[in-house]
This record gives C-alpha cells, sequence and structure tokens, in this order.
C-alpha cells in the first residue's frame, strides 16, 4: 500500500459542550496542523498516489472554510461538537468530496492541536 | 476508525542483556518521549474518543510509575530485557488496564528513544 | 552563557485589530506552543540555570492565566492586540516577575503559531 | 504488533516525467530523511523485532547507494520515475532483500521530502 | 527584542567544488526548510515585528527564485559555491532587499538540509 | 555572523546531587539529543563555516565518549553534578580542544533531554 501526505493548517476559536471538557467549555481557540493522507494500492501511470501539488491545493481549500473563523457560528457545523476527532473526520470527508474519483483507496487526516495531543480519523474511499 | 494520542515522557536507566546489544549492555539510560494512541470505531455521545485530559492523566501516571528509575531494580520488571519494544507492550498492557471499560477497540503506544530511533505495541482492547 | 528552556502550551480565542490583519481581525484562535528559555552566565551552587521542574511549573502557572480563554474579554489585556509578539512579551514579564531574585541574566519566550510561524522576545532580568 | 523505526537521509538530484508535475520536470533535488519500520508479531528470544543498530547500518546501506547522485543517471534506475512514492518502495524492497529471513511480518518506508509532504510504502515478508 | 520567524522551503540541484565535500562534489540535491527571521526593537503601531502574511509572501517569493532548479545552471550564481551557508546569506539578502525600509533591526535566514543538519545567516538592516 | 549545526545524540545513566532535583537524585538515565553549532563572522575559501561532514564527525567522536555509560563512574566526571547544563558546557569544551586552531568564532551546544525541556552553552572560540 502507498501514500501520500501533505500538512497545512488553521486558526479557530470554537467552545465544546460537555462536562467532560472542563474548561474547554469556554470560548477558546485552536490551531490545527492537518495532515491528509490519500492511500493507493498501486501506484497510477504516472508513479504517483496523487499529486503532491493537486493534493495540497485540495488540502488548502478545505482548511480554507474553517481558518480565521469561529465554528461556534458557522451554519455547515450548527449541532456539531467540535472536537478534535469531529473535525478530523469533517475535514476527511469535505476531502473525499473534492478529490473525487480519482482511483484512492482511503484517506486518513490528522489533526495536531498541540506539541502534546492529536486526534485521526480514517476511512475508505 | 478514530484515534487520539497524547504525548508524555520518562527518564530512565537500564542496561540490556545479550550480545546483540553490544555497548547498550552497559548501565546506560533513555529518555523515551512516549505516544499513547487510542481507537474507537464510533466517537461516544460527547464526540470524543477518550477525553484528551483524562488521557493524558493515565499516561502521566503509568509513565510516573517508570520516571527516574533504574529498571534494573525494578521488582515489576525482573526478568524482563526492557527493550524499547518491551516497554512499549508493558505501557500499552498498563494503561489498557488504567482505561477500563470505555469502549475503546485498541491502543498503540509509540516510545521514542531519539531523534532516530523508536518502536511500537500496538494491541486491541 | 548558559541557558535552560521548558516548553508548554495554550490554546486561546482572540481577535486582531487592523487592515494588516486581514481575516484575523475576525474572532479565531490559535495554540501557542510557548518556550520560556533562562538565561544565566555562570551556573548555581547545585551546577545549574533553575530547575526545570520549577521553571515548568512557572511556566505553566503562566500559560494557565491565558489559556481556554477570549483574549478579547480579559481585563488584564483590554487595549492590547494580542498579537503573537505582543504575547510572548506578556509571558515573558510575568515570568520574570514570578521567577524573582534568582540570578537569572534574561529570558527569551517563543511562541509557536503553526508548523510554519513563530514569534520571540527577549528581555534581560 | 510491533514495530521498530529507524531514520536516515538521503540527498539526490532527479527530474520527473510527466505534465502533472509542473516545474518537478526540471532538474532538481530533495532530501529524503527516509523512516524505515520494521513489524514482527512477537518479540524474538533478546526481545526485540530486529537490532536498532543492525536495522540503522541496513538503512544507510540503501540510502549510501542513491545518496549524493543524480537519480536521472543511476542504471538501475532507468525508465524509473522517481517520484517519492516510488523510491519509498525501492528503498523498502532493497531493505526487505538486506534483511533476509528474520521473522519480520512486514517493512513500511516513509520519505520526508520537506515539512509539509511525505510518502510511504507498506509491505509484508 | 523581537522576532518573527515564517518557514518555507525549496527543492533545488547542485553540485559543490572542493575536496573538503567529498562525494558532494558530484551533482546531487537537497530539499532546503527555509526558516526566516525578522528582528525589531519595538513593535510598530499594529503591534507587529512584520506581518506574518506579508514575511510569509516575500520568503515564498525568494524561495520561488530558486526552487525546482539546478544551481549550476543559474546565471545569478555564476562563480558561487552554493553551500548551505552561502545559500542562506543569499536568501538574507534577496530578503532584505525585498522588505525595503520597514523599520527592521535585523534579518536570520536558516537553512535545514536535513534532519541532522542545518545553517544560518544573520545581518543587520 | 554564519553558523553551522550538526545533530547526534547520546544514551546515559547518571543521578543528580543536590535536594532541588527531587527523584532526579536517584540513579536515572536521559537520552540527550545534542546539537552543536559552530560560528564564523566569515567563509572560508571553500564557502563554508566547516564541512558538515568534519563537524559530524567531530560532535560523534565527543558523544562517543559518554554514550551507553552511567556518568557517576566516569573519572573525568568525578565530582561533577552532571546536569544537563553543565554537560553541554563539557560537550561544547571537547568539541573546541577537537577542532583545533580552525578560525571559528564561537560554538554553542544544546541538549535535548525530553520534547519539553533543553539547555544550551555557548562559548568564543
Amino acid at each position: 500500500m502507498f501514500s501520500v501526505t501533505v500538512r497545512d493548517h488553521m486558526m479557530i476559536a470554537h467552545s465544546l459542550s460537555g462536562e467532560v471538557f472542563g474548561p474547554a467549555q469556554r470560548l477558546h481557540g485552536a490551531t490545527y496542523v492537518v495532515d491528509a493522507s490519500f492511500r493507493r494500492e498501486t501506484l497510477d501511470a504516472d508513479g504517483i498516489v496523487v499529486d503532491i501539488g493537486r493534493a495540497a491545493e485540495a488540502l488548502r481549500a478545505v482548511v480554507g472554510e474553517f481558518g480565521y473563523r469561529n465554528l461556534d457560528d458557522e451554519p455547515d457545523l450548527a449541532g456539531v461538537n467540535t472536537t478534535t476527532e469531529a473535525l478530523a473526520k469533517i475535514v476527511a470527508d469535505r476531502l473525499a468530496d473534492r478529490m473525487g474519483d480519482t482511483g484512492l483507496d482511503g484517506i486518513t487526516v490528522t489533526l495536531r492541536e498541540s506539541h502534546v495531543a492529536w486526534a485521526s480519523y480514517e476511512r475508505p474511499l
């Protein structure tokens, strides 16, 4: 199995609902350094999983939909508890939509919220 | 599949038994930067795999059992060749015990012994 | 010259005032990974610049004053444009107050806002 | 499952064939930071997946076959589009040959071409 | 003293002249991860050293002049031994020209050629 | 001012004397990832501060004197409290001796003991 990963980031404000989150129930924020991995069983005719430039553009477009925003106010995210895990899935699903029918077998998205904590979501395509 | 990872570290002395280890048969030491990943197929009602704060506390408790110790003198580790791989399993097993019945599907523990070498152990729950 | 550095982090929301900031004028957020360096010309009687544990506690206390907060609402920061550079100075000054009369010659604080941007403030003591 | 990973690097020149590569069709170069992971279901009698020193030597030997070379001129690579993905497979296959019959279950090789892009190839043994 | 740093990268081919370089006398290549730091004694009216977006664009423009090229064929670099140190100075000087009269006190540029080696050049403005 | 930095590591056991060290008074250990920076005002005739290969060999030799040892038993270190700061100075001084008369202006050595703590020593030559 082959994979290609590209990295970008987004800086957002949000709050989390639920006692388990303690002080993170308050409005605060995060920089998410986002790694998007694309998997393919075999390489295409150019010898690649996906063009790194094209992958980077797709990721840039997806993180651009969140960046410099308060996620509590985003209509698309109404009712979503925007935990790091949940956001990883949303980024992965949006990337999957954006990449379209490209022969990819799967996508994994990792959101690093600090030097000591991160979350991932992995899905087939 | 979702995962959440938290990072901590421990600083230990030990020696390794076996000719394959060359100079590492002598008493020496290591800082292990420890990454503990928790996996779940679906998110819980709070939208998380496990609370990052709770995961970090569990990891801190486990690495605290080793930190600032000579592993050669630990009764719990008597007869164990405390290689990086073997320690990764011990940390993972202790974390599994400590997390209890939380709906998690698996744990992976990675011990980074330097900027150029690390080892992991992955297990279901 | 000797130095000792410890790392912690804080997750905050804020907005920035000024056209130069473009989309960062909106309410958004950041994880700041904070490195605090303490400098001393010579080591003390214990052979240290400052105890790493004590330095880590001081930094934890200072970043705890900001963490999980919306800086736009903090009375202490009223009228301050909380840019990465400005926050680096505030963290450094609060650390200096907290460390007290310890024979240190200077402090440098670096706030990393992403994998591609960071800011520092350096001051004597 | 256990794994052990070692890191090395190689600095090469090459060009890529295919319009998808845009400016990377020109002769340019890369530093590949190479992570080689070795997997084993159970540890051997010494308590290891593979000796880290031996793994590092094998990786050093393999990257030494590429280092400080123009891959466009390497007879072994004639007709190969030396993308990051394709090189990851070549490194993994050469490592597999070099490790021989060691009870390993698999190898994964990751080539990091920058702080924002990398590729991997994973194979059984 | 304040500083702001931004990171980008460039992937180039080149060869080095001089016996000291051993195998690096052959045509090979490198990814340089480039950190550009801008220094100012005091912050400007917006509370910044330099806008991070503007600094990133300037750095992108400068590394774009080198990226995906064989430096041995660049007329601008004729007669220059393009060592990591020498390139750090060229990048710093071009950045200084591009930033113009901005009240900055100095620039430092670091080129990371691998996970184990890097070079810097520091100059006043 | 130019600088070149190379990275290596050493894995040691030791204990620290003094109540300030708390649990680190017990025999424990550390991996020190060691960065050695060499400074020069101007480049030499080859366009370098120091050959990266030569610098790496010198650093490897110095860290090899400590690696896989219990520093409490080293005659050369008798009576030394081997804190991270103190070791940074010893490594820097040994590197200075080893480099000899090379036109260098200074050396800085940083020992990273974990992902959250490190110490440096800077000296002229």
